[in-house]
């Protein structure tokens, strides 16, 4: 009998999550249906999202039922299939579950993966996957800035963020991006190529929206939000005349209240924008934006990195690294 | 000699405006040089804006000096002119100042104004001066509400509010207005022609919330806000997908401290944008513009309320009304 180890809720989180909010199960790997298949999972894609999907009202998803595994993009290969057009072998991804196991159905997340494309499989989970597909479309469809522009990036050591700041730089625009602490900031601009890079930690709003001005002297075009609260509330200071502020992510609410933004006056001075951005929004354009990031990879234009922890074992640490701020790229739990 | 009766600044007011923040003085009657001419003030609009023009940063535009007299748009009669285009008893409206007589010049402000074409000059001040130009761009330019959407407004019964209902409602569209006590809300619906009329006070954001999502079951896709604080976040958890909230004022804001929204997750949630607008972004459109409610007046199509205050020594308590919420239509001082 095939076991099935899964990551399953015990009990909404309140706050940072817990050990005790969870609990690591085996159960006999389900039965496959007509029309599904049965994926073994490698990877799983351990993002700050799933934070929200633990509360009682989810997020832009409904909430993971309590004693059920937590939900997460994976990708794994196909053992057995009932469901044409996906085969024993093939490298599968879809939006399944942190567990070693999963039934997969043809459905618009579920898509088979050509693994011999990209440098590792993990690609799927990080430059080739969600994390990319968002800055792909946030850069290029969204804000779109030009050579005169200026462009912020909050949590700009992050995933998405590291390959915002790239695909802006590709267009030409200056990016500057706030992230925690000196290696992270140093990484911003001997890896990621970014212009300026700002210390967000132990700034108050005044402080960090002086650097911000320091960085940014004709203000800023775009700003790429990933964090909000204090991070926000700086960037609003420094807008430019019809300046576009497109929301990512709000990483510092996830765990506590919602910190949202005092200076939303500065919207109104400047005649500026704040957009609330899902990936969903360009579900059409995914193979689309999926063959730009994988070329762009090939032609040595963009790099990404992926902190990848080993075993199921290892879900909880793995999720709450995001909040810490201690991982280093693509957040990835290893399977198998 | 004539004199000019100013209404001046004497220090930056703490909160709300009180006396001693202002005096009233009587100077002889500026002279008027080369491409100048003396209006004589028969009306100042009193506009939420000109709390924020006392400040030190001023908001969108520079702050008032002290000492001189308060920024304000009036209308009034050329006395003297050494300006083409510009003669003795031409009705002008301009960005002037509360007090008897103002230079004018020739400049994206000031134009001749044809007081035939109205009821009454004030009409120039409310619904054919930037009161009406303000919520026939916001409808018709920048929301385009339809038959099928659904419009929120806060501070509905204001005289930027009220018109903004009407307006949609010529589109089609189901208004929903939000205002201050049962007097306003009845107003709302009997003689604004709103489908609908929610009292804030004395509510909090969830009781708030509530009322606006049994008046919208479907969802709000417009907002349109002039109030900011618990009026916004209580909308904004009653977005529908891709709804636009349009931020026009945030008067709940203008004496004390920016309370901001800390409901921002649902501009994501809800793929939903927040837009700042300065009707001066529609400068180029103004004639157009003045035409139209013009016109809509003259059809019997809108029907807008001035609130007329007799005299400069009253300019103090007309300015308090607005954030008292005790005008009843277009806050207008008379100074003749």
């Amino acid at each position: 009998m095939t076991v099935n180890r899964r990551f399953v809720l015990a009990q909404r989180p309140s706050g940072l999550p817990t050990a005790s909010d969870f609990r690591l199960t085996e159960e006999p790997a389900p039965e496959i249906g007509e029309g599904e298949f049965l994926i073994r999972n490698h990877y799983a894609s351990i993002d700050p999202a799933i934070r929200g999907w633990l509360d009682p009202g989810g997020n832009y998803m409904p909430p993971v039922p309590i004693g059920d595994a937590v939900r997460a993009s994976t990708i794994g290969v196909v053992e057995s299939s009932r469901c044409d057009g996906f085969a024993p072998g093939d490298w599968v991804m879809g939006l399944n579950k942190i567990e070693t196991h999963s039934i997969g159905r043809r459905d618009g997340f579920t898509h088979g993966i050509d693994v011999s494309a990209v440098p590792s499989p993990t690609a799927y989970l990080s430059v080739a996957g969600a994390v990319g597909l968002t800055a792909w479309f946030g850069v290029n469809d969204l804000m779109q800035p030009g050579q005169d522009d200026t462009l912020l990036i909050s949590g700009a050591a992050g995933a998405v963020g590291s390959l915002v700041g790239q695909l802006a730089k590709l267009r030409g625009a200056r990016v500057v991006g706030i992230a925690g602490g000196p290696a992270k900031c140093a990484r911003l601009i001997d890896r990621y190529g970014f212009d300026a890079a700002i210390d967000y930690r132990g700034k108050d709003v005044a402080a960090l929206s002086a650097d911000i001005a320091s960085a940014c002297p004709d203000g800023v075009n775009f700003v790429y939000e990933n964090v909000g609260g204090t991070c926000l509330d700086a960037a609003l200071l420094n807008l430019a005349t019809g300046a576009q502020i497109i929301l990512c992510g709000l990483i510092s609410e996830y765990n506590g209240e919602a910190a949202g933004a005092r200076n939303l006056w500065q919207l109104l001075v400047r005649t500026a924008t704040m957009r609330g951005y899902l990936l969903t929004q360009f579900l059409h354009k995914f193979p689309e934006g999926t063959r730009a990031m994988i070329d762009l990879v090939a032609q040595g234009k963009l790099v990404y990195d992926e902190h990848v922890e080993q075993g199921i074992d290892n879900a909880l640490p793995a999720l709450l690294r995001l909040f810490q701020g201690t991982n280093e790229g693509k957040m990835i739990l290893k399977l198998i």
